[in-house]
């Protein structure tokens, strides 16, 4: 997608060949700088820290931190321990875990000395497949914000998001907003409710910058918000991505995703997940009881950063000091409160069925 | 309440026996600042920006406005310049009307030079008042707690409250925090998750901090986090305040409210709202449809104050220059999902029968 009229995607090869370049999306919407990655543990520190993180992402900067890896050395030993110091980097997102596999898949049977180019030929096909995919979600979810249109003409579109799953959580075009995108490029008139999603805000500080700076039109809400607009007919559709979604059609994001559901299911609001299949864990048949959720730090509860009038960039503390904070990173979110998922294979029931008619290969792969 | 150890209230008369003190509770947690309200005008510009806030305590506080409004001026004139003025500074909490409502009928009969000390009078019986209720809040909720209590000896009561109903949003005790204090008083165990409430964070800022300095345990999380506590188990009872609730039973609250009532029907956790009369408008059939939104500034979302690690106050803006914003105040909980009303005169059911029940002679001044 655009930055400001120029193209860029979240992660790609540098053109010496080998390092990788990233968005530093923990300075984002403050400032905009790219860091440069040349090592496993760069990648690994990079998905730890959030330089990069959207669970598309995640698995793209993991691959290439593998193939990283693979230069310093490419022994048996030295694949196995990049396969295990980048799978920990993040507990939640599957991509993470997926992307290894394909990656281990593709280097364990082949000799030492060719996997350094062959990891980054494998990391090269996972960055573009997952671009397909999510076009492939962009004209499935076209379809639904179609069909809203075409019942109100002229009027606009709204739709609520929470979290960032915009092309900053993916390659390109994303996965909760590739349909908004494709929309807005066809001429539908869309407008978007961006939650702030605290405590991280990445509603606020990415989704925001991203469809300001490519031109979609937005509004940038409390995470309170949605519930009310809701009531208020002010909204025709939810779209939200994922980290992870069980067999069973349970879909676990950001934490706070699964009151907007609520919300939605509540005031007859079609409430859609949108992901690309690797999201998938067919492993995990109970999303709710299964999916780990991860704790982060409470100084991102705490602690808040922003620019100052006069531009400087500051931290203040926000909670007295003294108060314990809770950071419970996702929710779950139970299939019944979803009205469908949008993936690369069309918009699917969220149950056990629909997916394993839609995925037949991946069911053989989570049997293995 | 106490903080750290002595015994404070949020408004008062000062020692002169006529100006206002109040803590200023925009610099909370921050600094601890007291107010001195020397005339109407004072008084207005506390409530409109939010130097005082909380149902009853606007309540109390244009009470002392018209007093302090009768000491410059006490003719019928000077009466309806002070009323129209305090009426309109904020437009959800009927507590404000109630109470310049109570004064207007205490003090138009009288002669006007009997009018400043009658309307001294009369406000600090409103004070009183608000705190004899919110005494009787607090034994009412106790009942509930205990019943919790009796459930799981030894083990630790959970319960979630929104935005700030505690003693900081009434004269003292609160009104959601009223059974809270007195549970901990008795010795019960109780600790609180206290929901952040963007955009003007009073969990954080004013709740964390009066259970902090009272010395009740808390946790401070993100308004996302509710659902995935009540998911897992983590969370025996919601109790939250109001800012007006119709005859129907619906409750207008601090924005997100409803969806935090969506979360605890969904997982049957008994979800209570704690009120004094007052903020009971009979003459509003339909909360959802009816009671009027407050919008309220973008900065509320685009801004936030806090300290530095080095002590400083700051203010920086954590959303991108260019995103538009909205700021709704409140929503409304529509009965059904309500367990209970805990009033001074008991916990009621949700319905215009047992309001009416319980409150007729309120009932007959709304006909009027």
């Amino acid at each position: 997608m655009k930055v400001d009229g120029k193209h860029f995607r979240s992660i790609w090869r540098e053109r010496d060949g080998w390092s990788v370049g990233a968005i530093d999306q923990r300075r984002l919407p403050h400032e905009f700088v790219i860091a440069r990655l040349t090592s496993c543990e760069d990648a690994a520190v990079a998905i730890r820290d959030m330089l990069v993180r959207g669970a598309p992402l995640i698995g793209a900067t993991a691959a290439y931190g593998m193939a990283l890896a693979m230069r310093e050395d490419s022994s048996d030993a030295g694949l196995k321990r990049a396969y295990d110091a980048l799978v920990v980097a993040r507990p939640t997102a599957i991509n993470l875990k997926w992307a290894l596999h394909e990656m281990r898949t593709a280097l364990a049977p082949i000799d030492p000395v060719e996997r350094a180019e062959a990891a980054y030929a494998r990391a090269d096909e996972i960055v573009e497949q997952d671009v397909e995919i999510n076009r492939g979600i962009a004209g499935n979810g076209l379809e639904l914000i179609e069909a809203i249109a075409a019942k109100k003409p002229g009027e606009v579109v709204n739709v609520l998001t929470h979290c960032n799953a915009g092309w900053l959580a993916t390659v390109d075009w994303g996965t909760a907003t590739a349909p908004i995108y494709l929309a807005h490029e066809r001429g539908i008139k869309v407008h978007v409710w961006v939650d702030e999603t605290r405590p991280r805000n990445q509603g606020a500080s990415l989704t925001a910058w991203e469809l300001g700076h490519h031109g979609v039109p937005h509004t940038v809400i409390p995470d309170n918000t949605g519930g009310h607009l809701m009531q208020h007919g002010m909204v025709d559709l939810a779209i939200v991505g994922t980290d992870r979604v069980a067999a069973n059609g349970d879909v676990c994001n950001k934490i706070g995703t699964y009151l907007k559901a609520l919300a939605a299911h509540d005031n007859g609001v079609p409430f859609y997940v949108a992901l690309p299949s690797p999201t998938i864990d067919f492993a995990v048949h109970d999303g709710i009881r299964d999916i780990p959720i991860e704790q982060r730090s409470g100084v991102e509860v705490t602690d808040m950063t922003g620019r100052t009038a006069d531009g400087r960039l500051e931290t203040v503390r926000i909670v007295p000091e003294g108060s314990p904070v809770a950071n419970y990173a996702f929710d779950v979110t139970p299939a019944r409160l979803v009205t469908g998922l949008i993936t690369e294979r069309g918009v699917l029931k969220p149950d056990r069925a629909a997916l394993a008619a839609a995925f037949p290969e991946r069911i053989a792969t989570a049997a293995k």
